[in-house]
């Protein structure tokens, strides 16, 4: 609940943008496991900012500790504190907004709820709070992979209304982080780029997509009927910051197909049964069929502009924004590792559940 | 987990298509309530079959009992058991089916992950298990309605490539289900109901989009991180049958805009905060603001079509399915009815939450 | 929560005293179980009441029906409601006693917290909601013991002042239902059987221990820290109406001996670990150990007694309480069965739950 | 699940007895809390070890470090991270041990449950974990308290076979922690401090009873069924280390009454209903009454002790283990401040969730 996300392999973030630190403690992960402390810097080093010039300069290295829960590298079963100090938080950068509500951001909500709120770089409905995704998303992938091959890549699919068209190739980690953006189709990539540059430029914002495929994770993961997999894909994504909307496989455009066109026929490829297309993203009825899951899920554009906003104060006063702060003036690119990891998640604590049930059916 | 949704108004859903009946249990529902059952008839009555020209044959009253949780007419606290016994269920019309796996359905997962299925009718995976959801989802707008002014309404925006224009005026529940196909744009009424009846007359079907407005629930409702408002509401909607598809406020139309002209500028009403447009859907930071909540949810077409389609069965042959059995050619209409319910259930629970830790503040 | 149980193989029991029925929903069962209905019958006829000459006469046949979960007798992996409908229900039997707070029931703290209640036999509050939980853990015991030889037997170890010695070889079901008292020790089982006679035509009433003894379950069941396996016990145990005290092995006995007299000292039986002696009664650190694992259940005597008693109603006048209604004038024997069935619950889900994490461990 | 605690208000622990630290994050508090940091540093100080000469050795300060969730000295809602480094870890002490199983402690379960475990002073096993739970048990305490005139106050009562007589007066702090026995009988608490320096001397260990007294909650906490808060207690004590039963009001010297002697009649005190008696224990139906609740837990002796024991490593030898490292020959004195602890952590979510539902019945 609120800050805890997954059943069996669960995690619960902690921590705010100019506090003393963020991060995760991860209950349930299986025991035995050795980890790859690299991998998890490697995924916060994808996340961070300052990373390119496209991103926010706040300079954080952003370097994993681990306080509990290893032992001589490995997993042993008992909680595991993951955690990154915060080294450039800048607190008193806020002093002069701390009384007025930014536009499509969260301090109104955020008084409205709790009455109090940390008004320090946004505090806990920062992005910053991801990091304790990140580092929990890449030790869950770890698992993932010593059960199955999974394959979880993400990438940017748009961003404002420049589509990228990616090829299968085109879907590696390699290809995806050639380029600043993230976005793995060259000319758009280019594209993005200047675009993302104009942005930051006039003090602006975009937004866009990032399109998620997952490969080789077995049938039968996803629990009917409330917990689907495509439930629990749109809700972890869905509360990532700044999404607004999210698709698994033929989405919102499958809406305008029939069914004639929209059924996947079945096919048997050897021992596997199989579909000829994938509409359904590799969901049916909640469970992943085997097939590639695919989904893509929506990120507005960043609300902190470098332009005057008219807005209001917590003392009932109308008065103009002038923000300041570093921001990123589109979070597509950092987003990508944080939907990576939201995957992983999701993916790692259906496992364990089919298998606590089923074990000789994954 | 599984078929239990909510923290602390939590329902489980149990039944079957063709099996004893279907039906719900509540737990957590506050004491003292008196409960109007002809409202949650009524809401039965808008999801069950045969309601219409256009809506499956099956003739099913779906009239609810309840066993147990409510005394002298309220609710006492303790769990509500309502259920509906299935009256038309003719198991025999899918013997020929039993091994077969229908293209786009459930049946081929089911196996994959649990071994065994109940194939009459889909089982579990059928529509059918949402009677219960919308009976506790009834209750629940009981619940919500007695703690604020809410009004909770959906409709059906689109259907193939019909789209609707929905003034404020029309959404209401009476001009809604005015017409049979629930939208309330005549025009577009017309069109998708002949839509609709070329589909039925060509065994194929359809898909479209529900969309759902809710005012009146107060600010402060969504538990961030995790927890935020539009992640589990995204999380209830795509657990419905044939949900593909979930945005908030402007949704993936919105990354196509910039910060500036997307952000939600706040001023002074009276005493109140509030936003002069509402790109952000009445949620920011994972919190309702107090303005009009509203999301879309798309829904494919439903896979059972009257066409021979190629696929397999479990005994590993290629077969010709030339599918039977009653069936919507369009989900839409039915489907509006289950997404009021999700969102009654939704929100209650949160309302709930937020008055554990903040009475004072809802 | 409240009326939900377990962790991975959760049930959500419901109904009440006089009302409509009660039962039960399970929900994350394993699929693929062929369903033995007789043995859960079984399970409610040592459960209810009228089985003998010392328990209420209550009519009640309890015949378990299944409407959903199970297809060709089969679990199916989806919920599964069993119930049972009252039969001899006599609501209007308590007509009198309305207002009246009955002395040590539930009737002044279920006012205090909801406001309201079902006066009727108890409500909720009746121990007949434990119809639910014997056949739910009847249910959960067939899935054990499909997974390891477990072997799960209660006994009525003492009734008052009367306490029984029980032998090794007299632990086992057929010993302990030889006798209406079930208690396995023939000299205490007469006495007992006496004692309850004279509570009986006394209109009094007398409480006892249930004793616990499972074999047959692997080391390793339980989940450090907060879901030690004696702590979930506990408070499965404490869940029982009447339940007032629960210990682990040497118990609240073996707080007065000295660490070099209490530990059990560890030696090799082949390739197995185990121990000398069991003061831990079989479980360490919050983990099952192989070993047996041994508790007991401290039951108070019925508050219902034929008495004339002191106490007020509702409205806020004293009022001398003369009690009516069919009950047990010793709950003990029929504990039996209860505590069994929680004790399959508790150890079922730790099961799954080591398996999701630990498949090869167990 | 496992390490985390609570429902609204929610706890997670982590970290080992010889690792980077240990700490707690707590999720669901209630924002506008200004919090007393001195106040949770006493209980900690309370539960230090080196406290007093008849607890362990072990030198360490145990100051708390809050990394998030607080702003201004007010909570926020958000997970506050509350952490104690450790200090004096001698991890290489262990050294000679890491193979062996040492008698009744928790090496060899965790080895079966895991197959892996931090044998560094018994890792994740060791009673150094309670420092988290003492922290959040005295946030919880100060929300409580903002709640309720609530006073939770817990004792030894009895160390081996001597057992302390407290009158009503001595269940206060001060002269409770007058003693470093924590026995509130003067001449009980000399006995016990004897018998501990006896056990001491002679390498040998001591069990006992911690009794709880708390008072000025409301009627009407707990939830009915399953979270009886008898059972949720129950729960709550044996989850600590080294306990072994638990038992409310007239618990196992309960069983030996009868119904007539066992009633607890009512009357009025002018508008508020009381029991003139309280054997239930504060406690009926598995709710609260609003008298005080009183219950017991049962500690047995450390399994620590300095002399050669016979067990068995690993590696499937059999060894004689001398044990070392610094330890407590008597748990009980530090095991007060946890029992409150858990106490207040229990009361405040029950509080919370009755708040819920029932806000204007608390």
């Amino acid at each position: 609940m609120s800050s805890i996300f997954g059943h069996v392999f669960r995690i619960t973030t902690w921590g705010e943008s100019h506090g003393g630190g963020v991060g995760v403690v991860i209950d349930g992960c299986p025991a035995g496991l050795e980890v790859d402390l690299e991998a998890i810097q490697t995924e916060l080093d994808r996340r961070r900012p300052g990373q390119s010039r496209i991103t926010s300069s706040r300079a954080e290295t952003d370097r994993v500790r681990v306080l509990s829960g290893l032992f001589e590298g490995h997993t042993t079963g008992t909680p595991i504190l993951l955690m990154v100090e915060n080294q450039d938080a800048r607190p008193h950068a806020y002093d002069h907004m701390k009384n007025v509500y930014r536009p499509s951001h969260a301090d109104f909500t955020y008084d409205a709820k709790y009455g109090v709120r940390n008004w320090q770089g946004g505090g806990r409905a920062s992005a910053r709070e991801t990091v304790g995704r990140v580092a929990a998303g890449a030790l869950a992938r770890q698992v993932l992979e010593s059960l199955c091959p999974a394959s979880i890549v993400a990438w940017v699919a748009a961003v404002a209304d420049i589509e990228a068209t990616v090829e299968d190739h085109q879907m590696g980690r390699e290809t995806i982080d050639a380029h600043i953006t993230r976005c793995p189709d060259p000319m758009a990539a280019k594209e993005i780029e200047a675009r993302i540059d104009q942005a930051r430029h006039d003090g602006d914002s975009l937004g866009g997509i990032v399109e998620l495929s997952v490969k080789g994770v077995p049938a039968g993961l996803g629990e009917p009927v409330f917990d689907k997999l495509e439930a629990r894909l749109a809700a972890a994504m869905l509360s990532l910051p700044a999404a607004r909307g999210f698709e698994i496989g033929s989405g919102f455009a499958g809406t305008r197909t029939s069914g004639r066109e929209h059924n996947d026929a079945f096919y048997h490829d050897g021992e596997r049964v199989r579909t000829r297309t994938n509409r359904s993203g590799g969901i049916q009825g909640g469970i992943s069929n085997g097939e590639e899951i695919r989904c893509r899920v929506a990120f507005k554009p960043t609300p902190t502009i470098r332009h005057a906003q008219e807005t209001v104060d917590s003392t009932g006063r109308s008065v103009t924004l002038e923000a300041r702060g570093r921001h990123d003036p589109c979070v597509l690119p950092r987003a990508v590792p944080i939907v990576e990891a939201m995957a992983a998640l999701t993916l790692t604590d259906f496992f364990l559940l089919q298998r606590a049930r089923h074990p000789d059916r994954v």
